[in-house]
């Protein structure tokens, strides 16, 4: 606390990300990196990137990022955002556009950033709870608001939503802006973004650390109507005029050319899971489906906590969240290649079997 | 327009960043880049960051930079906060620190993002008078404040302030912020850096944008008290929590330890810039005092505007600001390398003798 402090400041309470740790030879499924790294002509962009041209700022529009992803989705490049990771650009958009009168709705079961967000820019919000099923129920939220969010995949459950969902909510929602953030959505979940050509108010984000492999880029973005990316960008230009640098640009038109490594990548985890989540029910445990590139599991004869710490010890680590209680005894667990996911079901079964 | 978007958006005026153009062979003298290349060891530093590593996400804290950064500055890690360019690093500044009910002061001509950060953040400032000299004249700063921010050396004059003036300022100015913005200082102005040993409320922010010749890698950072860093803090943290990738760590590290080429690089800036500046003066232009890596120049007889369009016919492309009208005949001018001075003069002498 100081004097010095702007008042917001005192009132923050701040996102807390899952540990990155400095040790090595740690099995590491607690942050949803992906277990492929980034496709070998990513690799070989990102090194083209290394030179002398660094002294020169880099394109302040991202023009030729904004086109390569205009042209992947079927959209214009109006259409388009991109910022330093699906984190900033979610920023961005709760002070751009979730900020009204009415409160924003989100799950109260959900990304723990949205809260966070919302201490940042006085945003008024309401949680709506899952359902008994731990899902997003979409009748919970037919109701007077100031914009909608949720994840899809939700998570930390990793449960996906159809898309006809999504649908009956937009076509009831139509006075507020519904953000659907798509960051694990190439694990098997349907996305939005095919409904941007029909539905103004709505902005799905997506992002380059979970399927691309390149959570240590920083690349994500927005996709939606013109009106709505002209928000984002007039406040992205009133706070940092260059938020994408030389070799997230590259790295990220790269990695949209590698069509054929994406979706080998992508498939081969969604195959692991398939075999991790049986390997977990044999057993006894509890998996929630799964869209995404983890999954929510509990056991019922065993406390979360400890289970998580137990991993631990065998140099394991996965995500625990102590709030809310009705979680507290599920793990998030990220997918990993073979050689992880043996490591990880050999820990299991010490534990469990203990 | 659009009924989605948040109160604040319909009232923004953005930054405009100096030109990035896309067509080649342009002399390119308007936006202050360093004309030399990034150190080899940076090159080779930032190559080796293109692998597999790169699925997983960077440390969110930054914490090797940090400590290569108090290091080299003689503090403590707890005194430095680093950030996406010093452009982010003072847009968190902005709202952690200098928005309370006094108003913000800073010069009338200075970096233009200051009222667009205010503009974001919702921050009461008044501007100040540069004096008749363009000189940030410390005496009209000592009033109720909520807080002070000024670039030293000014931009766009260029005009360095000496440290005496700085320290007067904080020995008067105890109960607010005084962030003094050094993205020039390597080009020949006194840093404040040691004063932060006793001033607590003194902040310096530097960039690699500029004299360590990385525009392209966004990388920039503030220095001071404990409690100042962790209000950044507190707000980056409920923002972003990765705005630092691994090649932007990696190659600011690497920079900190090539002394040897920042020095040799400053110094021939510099000398360049002496040159640069007896040739204006030669052909009758007035030169303000500079100690940036830019000079800030106009002919008595000749209108600004057209002196910039006219070079922008030879292909050199320098910055000019329409307002306000005191500076609207001046032209600031990136110091280049030899052959791009030279280029700048044959254009000027074209122009100037035409």
């Amino acid at each position: 606390m100081s004097q010095y402090w702007s008042k917001i400041v005192h009132e923050l309470t701040p996102y807390v990300p899952g540990e990155q740790p400095k040790l090595q030879n740690l099995v590491k499924l607690n942050t949803n990196e992906n277990p492929y790294g980034p496709s070998p002509k990513v690799i070989a962009a990102l090194q083209a990137e290394a030179a002398d041209s660094l002294r020169l700022y880099p394109d302040p529009d991202s023009s030729r990022l904004k086109a390569a992803l205009a042209e992947y989705h079927g959209l214009q490049a109006n259409q388009v955002f991109v910022g330093n990771g699906s984190d900033e650009v979610l920023a961005h958009v709760f002070q751009a556009l979730l900020k009204h009168d009415l409160p924003l709705l989100f799950p109260d079961i959900s990304y723990s950033f949205y809260p966070v967000y919302c201490g940042l820019y006085g945003i008024h919000f309401e949680t709506v709870a899952l359902n008994a099923q731990f899902e997003v129920a979409i009748g919970d939220y037919l109701r007077p608001n100031g914009g909608i969010i949720f994840p899809n995949p939700n998570a930390p459950t990793g449960i996906p939503l159809p898309l006809s969902e999504i649908e009956r909510l937009l076509a009831h929602n139509t006075q507020s802006v519904v953000v659907v953030d798509e960051a694990y959505v190439d694990f098997g979940t349907e996305s939005a973004v095919a409904l941007i050509h029909r539905y103004p108010n709505l902005l799905v984000t997506h992002t380059y650390s979970k399927s691309r492999s390149l959570a240590g880029l920083r690349v994500g973005y927005a996709l939606g109507n013109a009106a709505l990316i002209e928000a984002l960008i007039r406040v992205k230009d009133s706070f940092n005029s260059y938020p994408i640098d030389r070799f997230a640009e590259a790295g990220a038109i790269a990695a949209l050319q590698d069509e054929a490594y994406f979706q080998q990548t992508r498939q081969q985890v969604i195959t692991s899971r398939t075999s991790l989540v049986s390997a977990l029910e044999a057993l006894g445990f509890e998996v929630l489906p799964s869209g995404a590139n983890f999954i929510f599991t509990r056991h019922p004869a065993y406390v979360g906590e400890q289970l998580a710490a137990g991993l631990r010890e065998r140099a394991v680590i996965v995500r625990h969240f102590k709030k809310p209680a009705r979680i507290s005894d599920f793990l998030r667990i990220t997918i990993g290649n073979e050689s992880q996911n043996q490591a990880l079901m050999q820990a299991i079964r010490a534990l469990v079997q203990a």
